[in-house]
């Protein structure tokens, strides 16, 4: 097992009526900015109920945080936070609305000179505006963890930050508020929290059966968990809810302590977001299975290991266990309702190059996520998936 | 799966070399009362690179925390924290070390009557000294969870209580610091840490299969890293760093979120070690086929889950597998070298009844966690395993 720290104090409220709780969580005199997106919580109920348990706050609100959360959108809620003197931000909302406010939270009292700074050079967040979460979307884990992505419209570009100081105070984990969640946004929430587990688990073993036997379990339960909820005709408590557990346990830093990790799918796919305007999941589901078809022969042992303890993949050598753990996954994907190839999607060659001259622009400093992914390889992956 | 509410803000320092971090986790003008057991870690090594951590600092120390450490001798360090000014505690062992620590670090601000009544009437702590551990025996998780244990030799009594202001500030969780430990407490760990999970999950389902999952991960993990640990020679670090973690996790609150708990197991074995002084682990190893076989009726579904999942029982009708599974976990207890019977410990009847009545004097406000298990059948549970 590697050397590893974690700390993760977000606190969790999980379960049916648990948002009655905010103002045990939230400073008696806090003036609140309530931030949310294109306003499906107005026609839900779960803005009422947040209003309602904020009866006695004095709460500001900023709406229309878009999916992929555009960078000049959250300056505008920097620039109130400031004006007036917000000192605890809520975001309600799925990723794109925490993660957001966590750009927020960290750009209104940042002393440097334009805010895209911290993301594009990875300057350190010295500090931020305290925040809490209502979710309404499980998928990305960013209510339980230090992790934000943000998009900036001017120059097609989608990055990450990562500071303790924007890991939420708490998050309220409802699983009754994902009702009316669209199928496809219940199956890219499946989609991101599964290639989430695969990016802290499929590399190479360094003795962690723990965490491995976590990732494998978190896995299983989204196959099972997202099936169920694409067959069901109404929404049920549990399904729901363990998909939001499973999506929140995949990205809280458990399953990545003392093991190797690789962001190279996540890292290529934000790229066809940011070309395409692509679901995040989606983008996923298209790279991941050209990715494993690049490293299957240098990352054998893991794969095998999920191709046995996942897809109950028993028979054949390594490489023909690999080779239908490939397929199934895809499979798995497809089901989950993504069309994963480039060509589905009217994408091609022109894109591929646009990406991989983009990755060499930015030069090395960018690429340690990449780990064992060399530049040209990223091409190559694309090329796979038209 | 049922609502919870989840937050575990203590911070892991996970490896070889990670006392060297001490100075990054305490405050610099910290005054501090290093506690310790019996003295093993200054043979081993271990005290040396503490104090040399702590070179800058004013360190004072208490040594002699006795295995199933005793209120007696802690209300010795609580005086010397009131009359020295001690505004840290580190506390520098296994499991009686840091429970010993976290009722120092509560009882010195106490200002009801003798710290004792917060145990016994389980009056909620209100403050407590801030404290750190550096972890020399992996077992009971106490090292990231808010519990201790505490006998008071007076009245032969050993009582739980909980407090989040007893959580470690930091726990450093070095697998080389458990080299030294004698076979036999290595064995006590993996069993006691076993035990653990199975309170959190040998219950009643409730759709829960992330934590589930979890759960057969950790006990898979004990079996295999316990038979390893019995077998091998020399200490492996690999396999000591997977025990570690294994018994952190296993008692840290995340397995335990959503499912129903019952901690009979304990709560009977406590009284066992309260009248004979034996080893924790070992009254769990004693009680627990007992119990298991006293609630197989009613629990039948999570009993026979963990058959198949963990032991691999995969024939017979329900009941034939629940048999085999008794059989199983004891004879693992017994290859950790657990003397697993009353009578190979010279205990009979008289124990038993005087047990019986001890539960029965502390009335019904002590019985909560016993959940489906009457005072009756604790007698019937400890008759089973004569």
């Amino acid at each position: 097992m590697l050397n590893f720290n974690f700390h993760n104090p977000v606190k969790i409220l999980f379960g049916e009526g648990k948002v009655t709780e905010l103002p045990q969580n939230i400073p008696a005199d806090a003036k609140i900015l309530m931030t949310y997106g294109g306003g499906s919580i107005k026609k839900n109920g779960v803005y009422e109920q947040v209003k309602k348990a904020l009866a006695n706050y004095n709460v500001l609100e900023f709406g229309g945080i878009e999916p992929n959360p555009r960078y000049e959108t959250a300056m505008k809620a920097v620039e109130i936070v400031k004006n007036e003197n917000i000192d605890f931000l809520l975001a309600v909302g799925g990723g794109s609305v925490v993660d957001a406010t966590k750009f927020i939270a960290a750009a209104a009292p940042y002393k440097g000179g334009e805010p895209w700074e911290f993301i594009a050079q990875a300057i350190p967040v010295q500090s931020a505006v305290p925040l809490g979460v209502v979710l309404t979307l499980p998928a990305t884990g960013t209510e339980m963890n230090k992790n934000a992505v943000i998009t900036r419209e001017a120059t097609q570009e989608k990055m990450a930050f990562y500071s303790p100081h924007v890991m939420p105070q708490f998050s309220v984990l409802d699983p009754s508020f994902t009702y009316s969640l669209p199928k496809r946004q219940v199956a890219n929430g499946v989609v991101d929290a599964f290639v989430h587990v695969l990016e802290q688990y499929m590399t190479y073993p360094v003795n962690s059966p723990v965490q491995d036997r976590f990732s494998e379990g978190i896995m299983l339960t989204l196959i099972e968990e997202g099936r169920k909820a694409i067959s069901l005709e109404t929404p049920d408590y549990n399904n729901r809810a363990n998909i939001t557990w499973a999506a929140t346990m995949a990205l809280n830093g458990i399953i990545a302590s003392g093991v190797k990790e690789c962001w190279a799918t996540h890292k290529i796919g934000h790229e066809l977001t940011a070309f395409h305007g692509l679901d995040h999941a989606l983008t996923l589901a298209i790279v991941l299975p050209g990715f494993m078809n690049m490293v299957k022969e240098r990352r054998t042992e893991k794969m095998v290991q999920f191709a046995e303890r996942v897809w109950n993949i028993t028979e054949g050598d390594d490489m023909s266990k690999i080779d239908l753990l490939i397929e199934k996954t895809d499979s798995f994907f497809r089901e989950m309702g993504m069309l994963t190839l480039l060509s589905e999607h009217g994408i091609g060659l022109e894109t591929i190059d646009k990406i991989v001259e983009r990755f060499k622009s930015r030069g090395d400093e960018r690429l340690p996520l990449l780990e064992d992914v060399t530049l040209n390889e990223i091409g190559d992956i694309l090329k796979q998936r038209i």
